[in-house]
C-alpha cells in the first residue's frame, strides 16, 4: 500500500481529504501521527483536530458547516455531520478590496487559428447551420447527413457540419420578459468564431422566433457577399434564409436541395480559409467543472486556476461560470473585481438567481448531486470553495449575463447555471473557442461546436477512462505533478489543440452533447 | 377562378371565412349577393353583417373578439381591428351538463399490433435505450450506430432502435415540488406500448436522476428476466442499468460494448415477437394541432373530431391536449365532462397553468403564433375554438396531469403545453400508440417512437408537401368530401398505419424531432 496521505488546502483549516486510492481504513497513522478512528472514503474528509459539537469545520479557509456532534480528531467528516451554513447575504459586501499586482504578461505565445472578418479567432472550421426552432430539426438533419456525405469530401478544408438543433422558437411564451435570454443565446451561438462569419439559417416559416427576429439586421457584424441569399440578380444584403413553408417548395426534396444548395456556397468559402500564427490572446476559454469530487477542488480545478492565471497573463479571455456554484463565494469574487462596477454586476447575477430558484421553491442546495456526496462533497458550500478555484488569481475584470457575448477580453464571471449542457451551451453564445472540463466522478461530456479538454481530477478515472480524459490532474495528489506543472502542461495543451495539432478525446469519438436553452420564461 | 366561397361554422356567427386559394380581391361577389369591400386573404374572416365598433365578433357560435371599429358587411375582420375577449373565469362553470347519448358501438374494427405482458399493445416494434441523464447521450449515441449497423441486421423484426435522449437528469432542482413533472415523463415514456416491455437503461453514475429514482421497484409492472441485469448468477430481479461510471468499464470501447451487449438480449427478445389481431379499442390516438391557420378549425380538425367519435365508439382511446388552445373553451368541455371529478379535474389543470404563466408575467394570448395570425386566426380565443373540434363530441371521461401515464380508455383530457414536441412528448408517456397531427402552415413534425399522421387543413399545402402530408382534409373547403368522408378515411388510415401496413410519410424520411420535456422547476 502507498503511503497515506491527506491534503490541505489551507492551514487554517481543521479538516483534510484522504488522497489514496480506494481510501484508508480506520487505524491507518500517518507520517504526521494523525490516527483515523474511521474508515475513510477516498476524497473525503478527516478532522485533524477535536471538533466541538457546534464548531465551525474549516476548508479553504472557509466555514463549510457546524458539527452536528462532537468530531474527534481522525474521524470521518461527513455531509450527514455537518448543517449547511446559511447563503452569505448580497448586502455589506467587499467591493473590489482586493488590488493584485498585475503579473507579469506572458509574451510570445501564438497558435494556429482561423481569423474571422469580425477579429475573432476560430480553432475549427465549421460549417454550423443556424435553426429557428425544433419544427426543423428533422429535415436539417436530413440535410446534414447529405451534405456529409456527398458535399463536405469535395471541401477537405472544413473540418465538419453542424445543425444547431434546439427545443426552442415556438410553443414558448417569446414575449415574456425573460424570453431574451434563449433567444440572445441562439443568435450569439450562430456567431461563435469557429463558423467563420458563415451564418445560414433553416427557418420553417410560421414559427414565433422569425428570422429577422433571431438575427436582425447588424447582428451579423461583416455583412458582405458572405451573408446574403441569392434571390436572383438582387443586390440586396439578406440573411441566408431557407424557408421550409416557401411555396417554391414542392415536395420533401425540394427543401433538402435548398438547404444543400445554401449549404455549398459557405461551404466553398469555408474552405478557401487557411489557418494562420496569431497570439495566444485569442483563445476564449470556456472553464466549467462537472461530476465533481472533493478532488476536483484539490487538483483539477487549482491546475485550472493556475492556467487561468497564465491565459489571463498572456491577455487571453478566460470564462468562468456556474452560478449557485459560487454563490457561496461571492465576497471572495467581490473582493477580486476590478472596479465597483464588476462586482455590482456580479452582485446583481447573483440575486436574479437567488429570485429565480426561490420562484421554483428551492435554493442553491439543490446543486449538489449524489455522485457528489459520494465524491466526498458534503454540500454546495464545500463544493463552491472548491469550484471558485478554477477563476486563479486575476483580477475579474468583467461579467456577462446568461446567452450575452463577451464584449472584452481578461478574466470575466459569465453567469449561468451549473448544468454542464446549458453553461457550455451560454458559453459557446458567448464566444468561446476552446473548452475546459473538469471531473472527478467522469463524464464523456463533448460539443460538435468547439474543442473541449477534459481534466480528471483522479489517477484512477485517468488510468480507467485514458481515451476520455485528456489530461491527468490526479498526479498532483499523488504528488507526482505540482499544480503549476499541470497547469502549464493545460497551457501547452491548448495551444497544440487550439491550433488543430492535436484533437480532444471527445473530438476522436464525436461525442457530442446537445445544445440546451436556459429558458427562465414558461412554454405555451 | 373557382367560385367564390365563404365557409361559417355556426348559423349565429357574423364572420366566415373565404375559403378560396390565394384569397378573394375587392369586390368580389359572392353566389348569396355578399360583396367583398377589402381583399381578404384566404382563411382570413369576412364580415356577413354590418357590425358596430363594440360588436362581438362571433365564429363557433362564441365571441372571438369586439370590433374596434364599426366593420362593414364584406370587409375583412383581422387580429388588428378585434380587442381579445378576458379569459372566462374558472368558477361558476356548467358542470357535466350535456349527457349525450351514448352513440351506438362501432364493432369489428380491428388491426395487427404487438401485444405486451401488461396488456397494452404496440403498433411498433423497437428497441428503446432509456437514459437517465443528458450526459450519456454522446456514448449513447455512438452504440446506437453501431447496433444499427452491426446488430438489427440480425433481428429484422424489429423496426428501429431509439436513443430516448432528453436533457433533464442533472444540473435541475430535483427535489423542486414541480420536477415530478419531467421525472414521470421519462419514466412513462420508457414504458410506452412501442417499446414492448424491454426496458433497458444508460446511466452515468452520480446524476441526480438515479436509475432507481426514475424507475423504482415495481414501476416495470412485469418483472420477469426480461429486465434483470446480468449480474452474474444472482436471480434477483434488477432494472437492466449500463452504469458509464462503473469500475468495470476501461475504456470508451468497453462502455459501448456493455451497451450493445444489454441491447442484443432486448433485440433477441422484441425480435421473437409477433403481430396479432386485436380490436380497434387496442389504439391509443394522441391528437394535436401546429402551424394552425383559420381552415384548421373548418376541415382537419372538425375531421379530427369525426374520427375521435369514431375511435370512442370502437373503444379506443383518444386523448386531447394543448392547455392555451382549449382554455378559452373550458365551459364546454366542463360541461361535457362525464362527472363532476372530471369536470373539477379540467378546471384544476387550467388553474395550474394560470399560475405557471403568470409567474412568467405572460398569459394565455403568448400561445399564437405570427403564422396563425398570416393564417387568419385573430387571436387565442378563435384558435382555441378551432383546436378542441378535435375532441368530437363524445365525453369527456378522464384527466390526465403533464407526463401521467393513462390508467382508462375513452375520450381523455392530457393536459400538456401546446408546443408540439412538449405536448408529442407528455403523449408518448400517457401511452400513445399512434398520433395524429393537423396543420395548415405546414410542419415537417415526426417522432421515433410512434407513426405521426400529418393531416393537412388545405388542398394547396397537401399539393405542395405530397410526400409529407399523409391525409388531405382540404377537400372538405373545396367541397369533393364530407367531414364525415375524411373522417372515416383517417379511421382506416389508423388501421393500416397501426398494422404496419402503411409507413407515414415521417417515417418514410424519418424525420425525428426531439423529445421535449415539461420542466416547470428551475435548473441549477
Ligand atoms: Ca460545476
Ligand atoms: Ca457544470
Ligand atoms: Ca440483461
Ligand atoms: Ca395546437
Ligand atoms: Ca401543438
Amino acid at each position: 500500500m502507498s503511503t497515506p496521505l491527506y491534503i490541505t488546502m489551507h492551514p487554517a483549516d481543521n479538516v483534510a481529504i484522504v488522497a489514496n486510492d480506494g481510501g484508508l481504513p480506520a487505524g491507518t497513522v500517518f507520517p504526521d501521527g494523525l490516527t483515523l478512528v474511521d474508515k475513510v472514503p477516498q476524497a473525503h474528509k478527516v478532522a485533524l483536530v477535536d471538533i466541538p459539537e457546534g464548531g465551525a469545520v474549516r476548508r479553504y479557509n472557509a466555514t463549510i458547516g457546524y458539527a452536528n456532534k462532537p468530531l474527534p480528531r481522525g474521524s470521518w467528516v461527513h455531509e450527514r455531520l455537518l448543517t449547511m451554513p446559511e447563503a452569505r447575504a448580497l448586502e455589506g459586501l467587499p467591493i473590489a478590496t482586493v488590488k493584485p499586482e498585475p503579473p507579469p504578461p506572458l509574451e510570445g505565445y501564438t497558435f494556429e487559428g482561423y481569423r474571422n472578418p469580425d477579429g475573432s479567432v476560430g480553432t475549427r472550421n465549421i460549417l454550423a447551420i443556424t435553426q429557428t426552432v425544433q419544427c426543423v430539426a428533422g429535415v436539417t438533419d436530413f440535410a446534414v447527413q447529405r451534405i456529409k456525405a456527398e458535399l463536405l469530401p469535395r471541401y477537405p478544408n472544413v473540418d465538419d457540419v453542424v445543425a444547431l438543433e434546439h427545443t426552442y422558437g415556438c410553443g414558448v411564451a417569446i414575449d415574456a420578459p425573460d424570453a431574451i435570454v434563449p433567444i440572445r443565446t441562439l443568435r450569439n451561438i450562430s456567431l461563435n468564431p469557429n463558423f467563420g462569419g458563415e451564418v445560414m439559417v433553416v427557418s420553417l416559416g410560421c414559427e414565433k422566433l422569425q428570422p429577422e427576429r433571431l438575427l436582425p439586421p447588424g447582428s451579423i457584424p461583416i455583412v458582405d457577399e458572405r451573408n446574403v441569399a441569392d434571390v436572383g440578380d438582387t443586390a440586396e444584403a439578406k440573411l441566408d434564409v431557407v424557408c421550409l413553408q416557401d411555396d417554391a417548395h414542392v415536395g420533401f426534396m425540394s427543401m433538402v436541395q435548398s438547404i444543400m444548395r445554401q449549404a455549398e456556397e459557405h461551404l466553398e468559402r469555408l474552405n478557401a480559409r487557411r489557418r494562420e500564427t496569431v497570439p495566444a490572446s485569442e483563445l476564449v476559454v470556456g472553464v466549467q467543472c462537472g461530476g465533481s469530487d472533493a478532488f476536483s477542488g484539490v487538483t483539477a480545478n487549482p491546475a485550472v486556476g493556475y492556467c487561468t492565471d497564465l491565459l489571463v497573463r498572456a491577455g487571453a479571455t478566460v470564462m468562468f461560470s456556474e452560478v449557485t456554484e459560487v454563490r457561496d463565494g461571492i465576497d471572495q469574487l467581490t473582493s477580486r473585481a476590478s472596479t465597483p462596477e464588476v462586482a455590482e454586476a456580479m452582485v446583481r447575477e447573483m440575486a436574479w438567481y437567488d429570485a429565480y430558484l426561490d420562484k421554483g421553491r428551492v435554493d442553491r442546495s439543490a446543486n449538489t448531486t449524489p455522485g457528489n456526496k459520494k465524491g466526498g462533497l458534503s454540500n454546495i458550500v464545500e463544493k463552491a470553495m472548491g469550484s471558485i478555484v478554477k477563476s486563479g488569481s486575476a483580477p475579474i475584470t468583467g461579467v456577462i449575463s446568461p446567452g450575452e457575448k463577451l464584449k472584452q477580453k481578461g478574466l470575466i464571471y459569465a453567469a449561468t447555471p451549473a448544468s454542464d449542457f446549458i453553461c457550455g451551451t451560454l458559453q459557446l453564445a458567448a464566444g468561446m473557442n476552446l473548452h475546459v472540463f473538469t471531473t472527478g466522478r467522469g463524464t464523456p461530456y463533448g460539443l460538435a461546436e468547439v474543442p473541449v479538454i477534459k481534466v480528471a481530477t483522479r489517477d484512477d478515472l485517468a488510468r480507467r477512462w485514458h481515451d476520455l480524459m485528456d489530461v491527468n490532474a490526479g498526479t498532483i495528489a499523488t504528488g507526482e505533478k505540482t499544480i503549476a506543472e499541470v497547469g502549464w502542461e493545460m497551457f501547452q495543451l491548448m495551444l497544440d489543440v487550439a491550433s488543430g495539432r492535436k484533437k480532444t478525446w471527445a473530438e476522436q469519438w464525436k461525442l457530442h452533447n446537445a445544445l440546451v436553452l436556459f429558458n427562465p420564461a414558461p412554454v405555451t
